[in-house]
C-alpha cells in the first residue's frame, strides 16, 4: 500500500541549513526511513537522493522501478552508494557536503566520499517523522483500532474459559496438587493458543501482527515457550501491529480470570494512575523526559520499587517504527503532532506483569488517547 | 521465540584468516543479521563484538537484558560504536583490525575509528547465513508448511465462489455490461477480503504474514487498491511468512475460476516447466545463476519475452530474510544447506500474472521442494 512520499521540505531545509548540496539515504526498502521518504515499501536495497529540491530513487534490477511521483525512479545496479553518487554527478553537484543519516552503511558512505563529496550526518528525517501529519495520525489510529479488537478478542475468550484439569503432565491433575488451568472450547488455554486466536483477529482486521503479539502468564513463559493459562494468574496481552500503510500500533491490556485479589489488583490501580498521568503532562511544550519519569514515579507511589519491579520501558515515540522519536528519556520537548507509546508496568519475580500500554497523540489542545479499549482486570468486562 | 547463537565459529575464522583482533555488528535487534547471531529478536539498537572467541552483547537501559548463552550481555548507554569499542579494550584487543559487515551503521564505524580500531568489512556473516544447517532447514520447512495452508485457505475460498453482479459501481452491473464478480460467503469477493482469510489463516497456523500477504487480480490492483475478483482472470496468491523462530516460507500459486483457457493456461504451463527446471539445476557444485538464467529461459521457451514478459525476479536465497544470498544472478556456487526461493512468472499487460513461487533446500543428495501445495490453475483441485 502506498501514502505519499514525506520529508523532502524538512531535508531541504536542512541542506539549505548547513550549505550542503543534497542528501543521501540508502537503505532497505521495508526500512522506516525508506517507507517515509518514499511512501511504499519495496522489496530491495535503495539508494534515495535528494538533491535541488528533487527526490531521485535507484533501485537494483530484480525489481520492477514503480511508478511514483518522485522526479526520477531508475534501475543502477552498482552499489547503492555509487549509484547516490551518481545521481548527485548527473544533477549539478559534482562535489561538497552531502546529508546522510547518521546510520548511513559505511560502505556507501565510503563510495560518496571516493566519489568527492564530504559526508555529514543529520536527524532531519527523525525530526520530521516525530511529528505526525493529520494523515499520518489517521494511520495510527486505524492501527490502534484493529488493535483494540485483536486485545479484545483475547478478553471475549478468555471471559468465556472454564476451569479444568492440567492434562499436559499426564499424572491426572487436580489429584496430585497441579493447579486447575484454564479450558477455552473443549481444550486446555495455551499462551500460544490464544496468541494465534489475537493474531488471526488482527489479519481479519486488515492489519499485520508485525511478530509483536505476546501473551504472558504470570511469571511463566518469558522463555517463549508456550504455557496453559491459570486462574487467578494476571495475563498481560500485548500487540502492536502495522497498519496497511505500515503505522504501528501498541496496546497492551492485562487479566486476570477469578482473581483473588491480591498482588495484581494494587499493580493494576497503580499502572491505571500511571497511565492517567499521561493525559496531564502530554501537552505540547512539556518535557518528553518527565513525563516518562512521572509515569515511573506514579507507578512506584502505590509501593512499588523504582530499582526492581517498576519498568524502565515507559514508552516513546511510534509511526512507522515501533520505536521511534521522541524518546521519553531525553529532554525534548513534546509538539503537538507527536504520537506516543505510553506503558506502565510492574513485575514481580512471584506474581508476573500487570501492564497498560496505549498510544497517545499530542495535539494543539492537549494528548488525546486513541481507541476505547477498556483498562480493567475482568476480561467479561470489557 | 528463541532458537540458539550462530554463526560464531564463521567469524572466528575470517577473524584469524585477517589477523584481526575481533567482530562487530550493531544494528537493530529485529535485524536478520542480529537475530542470526543471538538467536532471538530484541527490541532495541544492539552491539555485538566477538572477541577471543566469545560473544558479547550490549543493549541500552530501556530493556532488560536477556538470559543467553553467551559470555555477557550488559547494559551500555553509550553510542553501539563506542560500547562496542569498549568491549574490544576490555578484553585485550586496545587496537588493530576490527571485522564489520559492509553496513554497518557509519556512526558505529566512526567510533570504532577514533577508539584506534582498523575496520575492515567483512562477509563471513552473510556466507554463513546462506549454508542453513537441519534446525534452520526445519524451521523453513515449518514455516512453508503453514505457507501452504495459507494458500490453501485461499483456494478454498476461490472453490467456493459463485458468479454475481458486481454491485460495487452502483450502476446495477451485468445490464450495463459489467462484467461479473465472484461472491463468497454472501458477498463480492475482493483482494483485501481475499488477503485478510489467508493472514487469519497464517496467525491461526502460528506463523506472522510479515506484509509479504499479496492478492494479484489480472492486470488490476497493482496499485494496492481493493479490487473485486472476476471470473476468468488469474488470481495470484503469493504469501512470504515468518516462523516463530524468524525463518521466512515463500509460496505463490495462480488460481483462475472459469477459465477460459487461453493466455493464462500457456503462462502456467511454462512457469510449471520453469519450476521443474530447478529441481534438475539445483545440486551442490551447480551455478546458482546458470539456474536463475535457466529459469528464465525455460519460461520464454513457451513463447514469452524475456524483455517484457518473464520475470526477473527469479528468486535467491531465503532465511531469516525473505532475501539473502545466494543470489541467483551471480556466479556464486550452490552448496548443500542453501534454501532458495524459486519464482517464475509471466506478465502481459493485457492479461494480468501467471506465477509459481516455492521454497527449495539445495541436499547433498539434491534439490528438495518444501511443501506439497498443488501447482494447478483450478483451486477445486488444490
Amino acid at each position: 500500500m502506498r501514502s505519499g512520499p514525506r520529508g523532502g521540505d524538512a531535508i531541504d531545509a536542512a541542506v539549505s541549513a548547513r550549505d550542503a548540496v543534497g542528501f543521501v539515504a540508502v537503505s532497505s526498502g521495508s526500512d522506516p526511513t525508506s517507507r517515509y521518504l518514499t511512501g511504499r515499501e519495496f522489496d530491495c536495497d535503495l539508494a534515495y537522493v535528494r538533491v535541488d529540491g528533487e527526490t531521485h530513487l535507484r533501485v537494483p534490477s530484480t525489481v520492477e522501478p514503480p511508478a511514483l511521483s518522485v522526479a526520477s525512479v531508475r534501475v543502477d545496479d552498482r552499489p547503492p552508494g555509487k549509484a547516490a553518487a551518481a545521481v548527485l554527478a548527473e544533477h549539478g553537484a559534482p562535489g561538497g557536503t552531502v546529508l546522510a543519516p547518521r546510520t548511513v552503511p559505511h560502505d556507501a558512505a565510503l563510495h560518496l566520499e571516493s566519489a568527492g563529496y564530504d559526508l555529514a550526518s543529520t536527524a532531519a528525517v527523525e525530526a520530521a517523522r516525530a511529528v505526525k501529519d493529520a494523515a499520518e495520525r489517521d494511520a495510527v489510529e486505524a492501527t490502534q483500532r484493529a488493535a483494540t479488537r485483536g486485545v479484545g478478542r483475547a478478553a471475549a475468550i478468555l471471559a468465556s474459559t472454564v476451569e479444568g484439569a492440567d492434562e499436559g503432565d499426564g499424572d491426572g491433575g487436580d489429584g496430585d496438587g497441579e493447579p486447575p488451568v484454564l479450558h477455552w472450547d473443549g481444550a486446555p488455554l495455551s499462551t500460544e493458543r490464544l496468541r494465534r486466536q489475537v493474531n488471526a483477529r488482527l489479519a481479519a482486521e486488515g492489519v499485520d501482527s508485525a511478530g509483536a503479539t505476546a501473551v504472558r502468564a504470570g511469571t511463566r513463559g518469558d522463555a517463549g515457550e508456550p504455557v496453559e493459562l491459570r486462574p487467578g494468574e494476571p495475563i498481560v496481552v500485548s500487540v502492536g501491529p502495522r497498519g496497511p500503510t505500515g503505522y504501528r500500533g501498541a496496546l497492551a491490556r492485562t487479566f486476570v480470570v477469578d482473581p483473588d485479589g491480591g498482588w495484581e489488583r494494587r499493580a493494576h490501580v497503580a499502572c491505571d494512575a500511571a497511565r492517567k498521568v499521561s493525559l496531564v503532562e502530554a501537552d505540547p511544550g512539556d518535557d518528553a523526559g518527565f513525563l516518562g519519569s512521572e509515569l515511573r514515579a506514579e507507578t512506584a507511589a502505590f509501593g512499588f520499587s523504582m530499582a526492581d519491579e517498576v519498568t524502565r520501558d515507559v514508552g516513546g515515540g511510534i509511526g512507522l517504527a515501533a520505536r521511534e522519536d521522541p524518546p521519553l528519556d531525553g529532554d525534548c520537548e513534546l509538539v503537538a503532532g507527536n504520537v506516543l507509546r505510553v506503558r506502565a508496568a510492574v513485575t514481580h519475580p512471584d506474581h508476573g506483569r500487570v501492564e497498560l500500554t496505549d498510544v497517545l497523540v499530542v495535539g494543539d489542545d492537549g494528548p488525546r488517547l486513541l481507541g476505547d479499549a477498556p483498562t480493567g482486570l475482568d476480561p467479561s468486562r470489557w
